[in-house]
Parts: C-alpha cells; sequence; structure tokens
C-alpha cells in the first residue's frame, strides 16, 4: 500500500438534523462527513472532484467500513483527519480519524475506484496523481 | 383550482435515522415523505415517476409550505394522505396530511411544474393529465 | 413585527450526499442549510442554543415555507442569510435567503416558539432577548 | 458465532432524495436501510424496538462494515435479507444482504451492544433472547 504524503483535517460543526432520538448524531452521518473530507482535501489541492467528474471521471465508493467509539454530539465540532493510500494499481484507500476534543470518536476507511465514462479505469486521472502521489525526484 | 379526483394514503415507518435529539421526527423529514407519496400515487396509476423521467419529463419542487401540529416519534406509522390539483395551466400543486393515530401531525403543500428536456413544459405530460385529471364525458 | 437588529451569513459548502439523481441540491436540504445557519447565528452571538437546551428550553419549528428559484450544484459554496423578528410575544420568525454566486437560489422562512421545559414559554429565554432584542436606550 | 433461526425480508421503496447526482443511492443510505430491516425484524417478532428502550435498553451500533456491488435506482424496490448471530456473549451482529430484481447489490454487518441504563449490559434484553436465540429444548 502506497500512502500519499498529503493529509488534511476538515472541521465539521454537528447540525441538529444529524442527531437522533438517542441524543448523539446517527451512526449513518460519518460516511457523510467522510465525504466532506474527501471533498475538501482535493479542493484544496486544487483539482476539485466536480472538475474529475467534468472530465468524465467519478471514484464510487466500493467498500466501507467504521468503528463507533465515542458519540458526538449537537453543540460540537468534529474533527476529520483524512489520508489516503494506494490499495493497488486500481483502488484507492481513503483513511478518516473523527476527534472531538481530542477525543477519537470514530474510525473508518473507504475504497473506490476510478471510473472513466462510467467504465473502470486503468489509471487515476493524472491530476490526481500528481497532487496524491507525486514521483521521488 | 382544479382538483384531481384521485387522493391515496401513504403508510410510512419512523425511521430511527429519521428522529432528533429531542426524540422526534426533525421537521426536515416530512418533506421526504411527502415525495413517498407522491411517487406511490403514481405508481399505483400505472404512470410512475421514473417513466416521466425516462420520457424526457421532470417535475421539479418550485415552492413548499409546512404546518407542524404534532410530533412523530420512532415506533409509529404515519398515514399520508396525498391529493392534487391543477393551480394554473403550468403549474400543479400537491397538498399532505401527516396522521398518526387518527391525529393530525402535519399539514402542508408543494407546487411543481413540469420541465420538459429540461425547459418549462406547456404541457402536462399526456399519460399525467388523462389518469389525473381526466375530462368529464 | 419586530426585526432584531442581528443578522448573520452562514457559508456551506454543497455536499455530494445533498445532490439527487436531478443533480442539484434536493428540495429537503435547504430547511438543515436553515437550521445550520441559526446554529451560527445563535453560537456567534455566545448563546449557542444546545446552552438554552440545557436551560430546559427547546425551540421547534411549527412553521415553514420556501420559495425555490434555481437549483445549487455540488462544487458550490452557499451563503445562507439569515435575519429574525418577532411574529408576536410568543412567536420568533427566521427570515432566509441562500446565494450562490450572488444569485439568489432559495428564499424562506420558519416559525419558532419556545417551550420551557416541553411547556410553551410565556417569554423568551432572556439572554435570547438581550442578544437579539435589545431595547433602545 | 451463534445464529438466529429467525430471519426476515425488508422491502423497501428507493426514495428519490436518497439517489446523488450519479444518479444511484448514495453509499450513506444502506446503513439507513439495515436499520429500517431490524426495526422490522424486531416489530414482526413482538418486541420492537421502541420498547426495549421504554425498558432501559438501547442498543447502539460500535462496528459496521459494508461492499458495494452493484448500484441501487430511483424506480425500484430494494429487498434486504436480515439475519442476526451472537458474536460473543455481549455483543450481537446483524447481517444484511440487499438484493435488486435478485441481484446482489450491497452485503454488510453491523455490530451492537446492549446498553441498560446507558451502560453496558451483561445480558441482553430477556425478551429480546427469548425471540431471537431460543434454547434448544
Amino acid at each position: 500500500m502506497l500512502f500519499s504524503p498529503i493529509k488534511h483535517v476538515a472541521k465539521i460543526e454537528v447540525r441538529y438534523a444529524e442527531t437522533d432520538a438517542m441524543g448523539v448524531v446517527h451512526h449513518s452521518v460519518y460516511p457523510i462527513w467522510f465525504e466532506q473530507a474527501r471533498t475538501e482535501i482535493m479542493r484544496i489541492h486544487e483539482h476539485p472532484y466536480h472538475l474529475l467528474e467534468a472530465e468524465g471521471f467519478s471514484c464510487p465508493l466500493i467498500q466501507m467500513e467504521l468503528e463507533y467509539k465515542r458519540s458526538c454530539h449537537y453543540g460540537e465540532f468534529a474533527d476529520v483527519h483524512v489520508s489516503l493510500a494506494k490499495e493497488d494499481r486500481l483502488r484507492t484507500r481513503f483513511f478518516y480519524e473523527i476527534f472531538v476534543d481530542g477525543q477519537l470518536c470514530v474510525k473508518g476507511s473507504t475504497l473506490h475506484i476510478f471510473l472513466k465514462d462510467g467504465k473502470p479505469s486503468r489509471h487515476s486521472p493524472e491530476a490526481f496523481e500528481k497532487i496524491f502521489f507525486p514521483k521521488a525526484p
């Protein structure tokens, strides 16, 4: 597995609508925060995901796993740490850790493939490679 | 306003994810139940919305209003009563009342226009007219 | 109607999960952005909503209306302008306008009452009054 | 791992709001369908989850994994197959397979512990045991 040197922390304010009757953030919300972290890491490196889409690429999620350690609550800000790696030539894995006040709440990863015009692509988009997996000089 | 003779009641089980930290269904969920009721009323009259889409039509929502009378809770089933009317030649209004155990919880309406290939359509889809606004003989 | 001098603009990045198969933000998402704007306007004025809850207050939404002018898309940032007014002694109305790149996309309002320990409260929370409806000297 | 003899299939109609700009059900929706399947399997066996809550129990999700094989679309009905097993004395695992027209779309599992009055419970609720893990005679 080849890790990217690029990392990012997305700061997300808990929305009331994201809580459930247990008074905590519902477990189905964290994948959406993961996605927000992926959106941010690509945007701040000048190749936002919607540009990839405009180039005919998409990057669907094919596997996901999460561990829930502590609950998040309305009134809190969450730090979503995101990093990524090449799982193999065709698949990219993103890793996430969500912290509130320095305490680990959720840990997870998502696995993605690149599609070009709807079909599995043999190569990641060039700009994506250049930013996240630059070759050593 | 020309009312359709067609009405429908969609029965919806509250999902845990739809509740919030107040222990009740979050107010943003009811528009989704309205949509489910629209899906059902079209499906059971043999012209499901996804067929309209396949014919190049869409029916975006352009205005919405809701009144909240009582809360819905996890463990309950809601009856979403839906009816519709022509607001004018171009616009269709759907009306909704949501009941739990015979008690009115939410009342609302949504206003829609038909688009054909993304542009406002002068006519509703023919099948839609025939089903919901049949002419008197 | 007594308007508060306090206004706020919440900047919200569109989430992929918030889009639908029409390629635009689903209409049920905007009430959640409205709520995020309410969260922010209270937080930045040093009386976050979760503190109100800790004092036994809640502020449920009892009515809502929205007009949809233009669609929002993934890859965009929305500016949610929020202001508020006393509708009458018991009810507070929030007003919203959502802009993307200076274009008005959505306009709406939500009506709220204050509950204290679950019962309608004759008075808004003191801190809320002091911040949002300060008396002229 | 001790498997329960009890299984269930929940039939779920795709909601428009559940789709995203790729035209498919967003990956964060399936955990909500899983939950709907858990709600149903408990309800039809006469011990709905909200009764467990009324008895002071809760059953939070502590781990989740999903594999995405095929997309689901608006206009489709999904069959969510659910079964469960004791992972060990304290933890219950639910298994899911989601089919559309006989094709496997999503596969996953969720791991849960029982809490009594907010603290890990040494025993599952009695009614839960009796229904899902009846002892051989």
